[in-house]
């Protein structure tokens, strides 16, 4: 903690200030500028009484100076992540390729999720999404998924969309709620967890996929700046977890002709500034309008999302959930294009990306040169 | 507006909803569903006693059935948006090409104006941008512009940017913020209005530019709902004004790491739903990160925009405002190029664009079948 | 549905719609207005092909007409819930007299807990919260709670507020994170569940603990609207359960002053429009900001809070956790007779409130004399 | 600035960047804590090239150290505030008694606002207020007001309001909108401007009512940050001026059940964190909902507000704007009561407000032994 003096801070204001700060048991360090003068507070700030010392006399304000948390999301310094990669099951995210995950919003038949993967599979998408538990906003909607009733019909329902996957050569991305369901998806051959936005915040859920080898997809909080959700991101890294994929799927705001905002700066700070896991953006759900799915995963392609999550059904118009946000098989292809071209766009001119760091120092050159030039004639 | 019954509602609650209604001077219609009736009331709903009739027996709610507004700044159908074009001096926007339009904060001074405009047509921009009067957030920060003491200096500042601007052949546009100085602003030449975010429901401000012949870049007000945006663009107009360039410059939101929330949603939004106005992304307010203008910039061209608006200075570093967003020379350069090669694959991925209207019917065909094939066996 | 025709559509524009609509197999009903023809679609509407039907010539738009659900949150009519109480041991919630739950963040020791419950008494207070499991925003902040680490160490931090709550007559709330740890939490003698903030929608959670005979305590997650939030408390409910209590804890929004921004209109909306349930305000976590908690807390009781949960330590410049937003015990003892007294002034001015539906007939009876007073002379 | 240093810095990498600093034209001062080494920079830190120093081997992050403005919206110290009373004609805001002032949205006829004035004289409240102009949402409502037209029907306007309230002794709250008609609301005799939300950031006019003697209620933009916000108004009170009153109005959300979101804590915080001015709550704004102004407003005034703002009408059913969020007389009168026994209770709690700055030296002094009482035995 830095306690700031006001400019007119007298020396004896100063020291009086390091005294109580002493006699609290705390070390003390000191910076004169100009202007004003810092007094630095060492050891267990949390202990410090605050509010006594900003009412002492000649200070300003207290400072704080560290955070509490190293970046396990974050390797390399702020300025060059260093990106890492993520398998899902045979399937790169965060590499060379985009990697484009669909598929219906619940597994609701044997038969809706072959022909849904052999629909992902035609459109050329990599892997194969579906949600075997499925519970909805209103608790009266009835369908809540094939495996929400016991451990049995949860394993019945994995085995459908595994079964699904393999025939179709797509590993397979399972939302899971339950911490005391993890073994059950595992043993069932799932490729993936996925934590949906209204777990993204379950400590206990968290927590307990730290253990897991399987990756896991962690969507965003829809109430969590984007340094905030990454913290949240740590309870799964921190012990030493590391295939763990990022996913913004829109966050909540004033704006309600979306379901979501979709927040396409911040999958831009996470690729430039913040991570180096590989980003998914979730379009249906930012969006939650069909028509838009398209557009907004282009976009947040091109802001840095390697990895692409949408839903479609092989006939949205019967979907048991969902069904006005999934896309129609036609959308779906025409979007695995798209997002292809878009991709290859994307990397060709990331390289002409050109970040401040390396062309300060040439302005910084001719600054006084420039200032000059422009208001001193 | 629609009285909605309950499921039990008598057929007498029936009547003595219709009968309250014909006695408040209220024509009625009626619709019996299976389940539920509903009585129409037509005539001036605003003056309606929607309490003390929500409260009567067997009444379930009351539904709003109509908008109180038509939308000029939508032709076509809801589906099919008619595009429109305005044009900024001879550069047209919302046509065939991307328009870029860059220049730094505010002018602070003709070499600086001029070295600014030199390096906007040198990056190969479109339009040369740059405030004359530039309000801070802070009333304190000394330098609001060299045309805020009065007209005079007004009238001196705008006119080095419009000479600057002749001088290199772009176009100038530039935020206007008292409703009094508009034919200031049409005297000196300048090309385009600029209604920047914290004027955005200025009402008199909007009025008054009805009248302009001069095209308007109306930045969205960063509380404002897509919707309500329109509305409010809809004043500028709704008097027959019809060259209006809508703008998203980010929203207000609890994320906190950019300094707005870029919507991409809602450019997408605008582009395919909601209106035929050109849409221009402003990632320099959206974002506040110079690092972060490049991605964002490119997302909002996928999204839907067709104009870019972004700040640049020949060497931010000395730049009197905004200096922290603004981009270095090299910088604009490569994102210049960058987003006209972005816009070229999104004027080609978008002829493969697939709304829903345009496919639902076979869908909607097979849902039977489809229910057999993947529910009934 | 309603399809809600043009003011322009022609009567053959009307038959068409009627006839796609019957053959899409739904059943139609229909109402002629003045200006506008409103055609209804019985059936399941979830099926319907909206797009398709958007873009008929003679449509202006589709009005839902259905809620999906009903609201175990609401006995009674909408303009007058039926206030039910919920019992935390003895103290009985949403009846005559405020309730006041206090108590640490976290259970530090046998001796913190003890003394906290001393505090919490003389305070005047009636229940004791306190946290065993605490998870913190950052997983390396070390300090996870008394019960964090195995169900053993969490049978012995609950049996420790247990026994403090036995031994000063205080009922016990304590936060509850994994649906396998619930009956830990029963049979540790535990008077109340709280489910906090981050699993405001761990459905998981929710659906465990339809069946606890236990009060809960279900905060509103920080991105939910109010209605939505009372859908995830639905959760709860839909089995039969009855002694939920709502709590308002602050939502994110653009502001960052607080922690979160307290919402007192929804306290407001829960009390005298949506709910029949108690409520409770918790703004220590709203506001972040020790001093802030007790204006604060007052506030939410104005609105319309019967239960008040707050932070309170010992001394609270040691705690373990949260450590700056917990009361000191005198600042405990002050809101406690504040409270009470801003409780008794509440309940008095309550039978003052006068809502619109009892007084709207008479002024709808001279709304034609009115209108020819005020507008026609 | 502050240039953190790494725990692993070594005395190279720190000399590294004071060379370098110095040779950028800037001073340094250094502070070696156990952990930490601070670097601090002096001058003018806006031209720092930030990325070339934070990528320096060794250098964690960059701290900023000042802020850009003083508070002329807050006298005295932080923590205690010296609160300023602001006259309205006579009525003294901020001072013994709470100023209640009520109005009609619009003056939208003699006989309807001398009938308003009427009813808000018998209902007891203070002062009157009244829109002469008052755009819509929606440009297309028609009705805008008596003095939309011209300066004639503005001026004629104000003075039936004017007019209405020298007839029952109640001084006058008019919305300003243009700059350029200040000087018309002051020779009409308007008692005080307020500033609507959509200008809240309306620099132009904010800067003109820096010279008008009248006082200014400014309420804050619902975007705005509770500081942000205080920014904003310092515009005003930035030349001198000193009779500004602040008003909480809503703040946009992510809820929707409410037109806005009423902050009772950003309230609290003017009051007891912030500012020594007057603050205003408005209810009818805030909630949009006729029969929630009534706990909203109360709410309000225990968070801290001492002057009350609503929307009243003689029979909201016929109002030509905003009708649905009107009080009933009946309403306006049960409201003014309450009120004013609300402000009796919150004038008496306040004098039992416990700071923490007051109690914080017990607790610290202690701390030792506290800790070895709960952790050490």
């Amino acid at each position: 903690m830095l306690v700031k003096m006001r400019r007119d801070a007298t020396p004896e204001e100063i020291r009086a200030v390091e005294d109580k700060v002493h006699a609290l048991g705390f070390a003390t360090g000191k910076m004169v500028g100009e202007e004003i003068t810092l007094v630095g507070v060492y050891g267990d700030i949390t202990r410090l009484p605050v509010g006594e010392i900003e009412e002492m006399a000649g200070v300003e304000t207290l400072i704080p100076i560290s955070r509490a948390y190293k970046r396990a999301a974050q390797k390399g310094p702020p300025e060059r992540p260093i990106y890492q990669t993520v398998e899902i099951g045979k399937v790169v995210c965060g590499a060379e390729d985009l990697v484009f995950i669909a598929g219906p919003c619940s597994v609701e038949s044997e038969a809706q999720i072959m022909e849904a993967a052999r629909l992902v599979k035609e459109a050329g998408a990599d892997a194969l999404r579906g949600g075997v538990v499925k519970y909805r906003s209103s608790p009266y909607s009835g369908w809540e998924g094939l495996g929400a009733s016991d451990t049995e019909s949860l394993r019945k329902g994995l085995a459908l969309i595994v079964k699904a996957g393999r025939e179709f050569g797509l590993p397979t991305v399972v939302e899971i709620l339950d911490p005391a369901d993890v073994p059950v998806y595992e043993d069932a051959g799932v490729d993936c967890f996925q934590i949906g936005e209204p777990n993204s915040k379950n400590q206990a859920l968290l927590n307990r996929l730290r253990t897991t080898k399987l990756p896991v997809i962690h969507k965003r909080g829809n109430s969590l700046d984007a340094e905030a959700y990454l913290l949240w991101v740590e309870r799964i890294l921190s012990g030493g977890k590391e295939n763990v994929i990022l996913c913004e799927r829109g966050i909540a705001s004033q704006n309600r002709y979306t379901r979501n905002t979709l927040d396409c700066g911040s999958i831009a700070a996470f690729r430039y500034q913040l991570s180096g896991l590989p980003i998914a953006v979730d379009a249906s759900h930012a969006t939650g309008i069909r028509d838009l799915v398209h557009p907004a995963t282009l976009a947040g392609i091109v802001a840095g999302a390697s990895v692409v999550l949408v839903e479609a059904h092989p006939n949205p118009l019967i979907a048991k959930s969902d069904g006005f946000q999934g896309l129609f098989p036609e959308q779906l292809r025409a979007l695995v294009g798209a997002a292809r071209e878009t991709w290859a766009l994307r990397k060709r001119l990331d390289r002409g990306y050109l970040p401040s760091a390396a062309i300060e120092k040439a302005y910084l050159a001719r600054a006084e040169a420039d200032k000059t030039r422009f208001f001193r004639h």
